[in-house]
């Protein structure tokens, strides 16, 4: 047996250690999720100690102390580099570490200096459509380099570079010389959250924030109201809430809250896109709007029941209009979704003045053209507004001149690829959201129907790829609200961020993301996140009752 | 409008009073889940002032104050009837409800003694397969009385007695006048949860176990121990969980965190039945106790893998006499759980030592034999330690004198009502789990499915009938964890305890059971207990991330 004494202690060298070391520790870190485009390690690997970890902007960064989104982050990710620590546990831990550990940091290893330049200003905006989330990072010895365009994509470079750092039972930090060179793939990656069929906590949403910055989601998709309740507070319509949320002082989210989640998704890099969902599914809108709605007819009464917003009424595009004069004005990103999927016809057709309505306006039985005359004009409000719309894909067939739409996001199943196909040789921004519904009848631990989607492998041009712009996971709330969001949501939705960001080339496999995802998973564990299992196994750290 | 002044008040009456509170107040309480087998109620309500609530015994009880089990129940139970009032808000809630309920608090009404009388012993000892539940409650004004035989008994009681009071806006809270007089339908009403697949922490079984007691239930079967880790920290065998569990310090359950889950289960009347599962099932225990299992063949090389336990030598029931001594002892349970389900005969008919000591005994080549002989010396060890063993069903068809054994647990799907019937023809004591396996492939919100079950539907004798001791819901672990047990969970198990618990006669209409669950489930959610929602709607108090 080998006896390290102080007399021999001295005559090892500095390299000696770091053999020994990597001798007796095998790597555990199982890399970034979602894969960086491109990216390079070597098994020399570095102790951090929190201690002496230091962020500092690099001379040449336009970007200095005093930038609010990197302020924030840095404070952010000194806690998930180092998970495990506070300054008492420090301490305790390089007690209770190895020895060589001790030796090595006493020697001032361990020591490191991350230096971050970003090239534009933009600490003070807001993350939007265009923005740069490329970044270039590279790790080694005592010092990292972290380079990107904008304060977005370094923020998606410190979250690949907490990923590359792992702890051991002692709450040690390790990290392997690396270098990364990484941009999206897409420049949409939203999560769909519903906050109408069930009400989620302010709370709840800004956690689903942190979990999306994790896997880099740069959309939070905020479909806020609907049939079931209507939980924005509205400042000019305030009955709208009052009358429409399934209850009025603690179910609704008021202009701070929504202020709250703006802010909190911000400082994540990730945009917030209202979505105010007509004609359709606006049941709850008219217990305080009277007259929106259309009154159903059964036979020549009416029947007491109410259908789609009312298309015939200007009444209707007045308070269209200031209803979503106040929506944009309080959400600062420049896209706002208008909704339009599944308006039931029936209820237009039963009513006697929206036929005359019809038959003034030379439309014969076509409703199709009643519900393009509502777009044209709800096109012509966002344009006011200077927003750019997301409708989904239903608006695109109903819609006369569909080639002037902004974006349409397709949701239904079946062929959606040929939806794909033709709504890009039409020339129109496209989201896909079919093979990310969520709510499916599946297992919830079944990740790897969402991994395996091909987003390309429709028959386009290169023109028509580009008009791809993305891809959303769709979380509906029939069946969700703050008891299981989370394992709803991950890692099914991290199976889709890898697809969204990372080169398919190189994450086509399901049984090489397995061991990736699963690492992954218990990162997200670590940091709070109630996420699904994969299989059988178990997590350093498990989740932990509270 | 009408205007109250302090001249115009001291001429009501007290009646005009509670006139006024029916007439304004909808009482919102859905009743009791399980539902009580005979329960009355009438349209008078009553106040319940927190401040002025107090338990007593009745003066003819033989248990009175210093029954441990009682007195943890009471202090448990306030804050279940009251989970909005602490001292500050208990003042708070006063100043802001409404002027009636003022004036009627300050006229001395809320006050309420609760009176509970326990007619057997036992405040010190465990909940056992003889223990009566019943127990008669009625609640008049300002008094409540709370007849059981049992300790465990009155803890039932107290639950339907906490489901009873409902809350308003302002935390104060009400009662019906009820009659209560109610008992299971069966003695056992189990759950089981499997820490082998993956580990859940202590807390995450206590939390477990305080749903339980919401639900009635009065079994925790806990399947400790299987293939994939072994983390129960053995005494006599430290090396079963050292080299067996997931991680040896982490992922292991010692002998104090067993006493803990007994001692927390027994305050709440449930019953811990340890299960440890042989001679499947067991590849984690062959790591830490070398020859146990039995070495697999190919052709005529050993294959380098494992199978079942090693029937053919006697060392192996030493072990098994050992160990299960010392889990005897710990548990003080008289059921334990020997599992005996999926045993693979390839690996015993590729293993030549084996196939001589089949020769040997004469069983030619009838494997069933020699797993007959297995359980013959389980059976022989069982009774030494002078427990009432449960196996899975496997073992009735292996076991060469079915009808000698205590109790089977029927699991597998099929017609598990032919295995009922057929069972209990032998004379042997039934748990029926089949229908309540809650991993099998099916959206986890269908709660229906386990509500629909009618244990019954067999043609057996009365005889027979008596034979289906209980039922046990079983969530196994493959893809259930901390982060995801209580939705898998609840309210799909608590649509199994009002099975085992209530009158099927009362309790078959899903239709009806649809609002009471809703109502039972938002409890739950109040209680903590993150439980999957129904359908689209909202709890008063929604699950709050921490």
């Amino acid at each position: 047996m080998f006896i390290y004494t102080r007399y021999f202690f001295p005559s090892f060298t500095w390299h000696f250690f770091v053999f020994l070391i990597i001798l007796q520790r095998v790597p555990s870190s199982e890399g970034v999720w979602p894969m960086p485009q491109k990216i390079s390690q070597s098994s020399e690997q570095y102790l951090l100690n929190p201690e002496e970890f230091s962020f500092q902007y690099a001379e040449d960064s336009i970007t200095q102390a005093g930038c609010s989104v990197m302020d924030a982050a840095f404070k952010r990710y000194f806690k998930l580099f180092f998970p495990g620590y506070t300054a008492d546990t420090g301490k305790l831990s390089l007690s209770l570490s190895l020895s060589l550990s001790i030796y090595i940091y006493i020697c001032g290893m361990g020591n490191f200096t991350m230096v971050v330049r970003v090239q534009e200003e933009g600490c003070e905006g807001y993350p939007s459509a265009g923005s740069k989330e490329n970044y270039k990072l590279s790790v080694s010895a005592g010092h990292g380099e972290l380079t990107a365009n904008t304060v977005w994509g370094a923020l998606r470079g410190l979250e690949s570079f907490s990923q590359l750092i792992y702890e051991d039972d002692y709450h040690t930090y390790y990290i392997n010389k690396t270098e990364i060179e990484d941009f999206p793939r897409f420049e949409y990656r939203g999560i769909l959250l519903d906050t109408s069929r069930h009400f989620l906590p302010v709370k709840t949403i800004l956690k689903a924030l942190d979990a999306m910055a994790y896997n880099k989601f740069n959309v939070l998709h905020w479909h806020i109201v609907d049939d079931s309740s209507f939980p924005y507070q509205s400042q000019s319509f305030p009955k709208l809430s009052t009358k429409g949320a399934f209850h009025p002082q603690t179910h609704v989210y008021t202009q701070v809250d929504v202020h709250k989640v703006i802010s909190h998704a911000r400082l994540r890099g990730i945009r917030i896109i209202p979505e105010f969902d007509s004609p359709g599914h606006t049941q709850s809108w008219g217990k305080g709007q009277p007259d929106l709605l259309t009154s159903c007819y059964k036979g020549s009464q009416p029947s007491g029941t109410f259908g789609p917003v009312n298309p015939t009424l200007s009444a209707t595009y007045k308070f269209m209009a200031h209803l979503l004069r106040e929506v944009s004005t309080l959400f600062p990103d420049s896209y706002i979704h208008l909704g339009g999927d599944e308006v039931d016809l029936s209820c237009w057709k039963s009513n006697p003045d929206v036929r005359v309505f019809m038959s003034k306006m030379g439309f014969g039985t076509d409703y199709g053209k009643l519900e393009s005359l509502y777009w044209k004009s709800m096109m012509s409000i966002t344009a006011t507004l200077n927003k750019t719309s997301i409708v989904w894909q239903d608006v695109f067939h109903h819609h006369d001149i569909p080639s002037s739409l902004d974006v349409v996001e397709i949701w239904r199943g079946g062929c959606y690829m040929c939806e794909v196909r033709k709504m890009t040789a039409a020339g129109v921004r496209v989201i896909l959201a079919s093979p990310w519904y969520l709510d499916q009848p599946r297992p919830i631990h079944e990740w790897s129907h969402y991994y395996t989607v091909r987003p390309f492998a429709f028959m386009g041009t290169e023109h028509q790829r580009r008009l791809l712009i993305g891809g959303e996971v769709c979380m509906w709330g029939e069946y969700v609200d703050a008891t299981n969001l989370a394992p709803y949501l991950w890692p099914r939705a991290s199976a889709a961020a890898e697809r969204l960001w990372s080169d398919e080339a190189q994450t086509s496999s399901v049984s090489q993301a397995y061991p990736r995802l699963a690492d992954f998973r218990c990162r997200l564990l670590r940091r709070g996140v109630q996420a699904h299992p994969l299989f059988v196994g178990h997590c350093k750290h498990e989740y932990e009752d509270l």
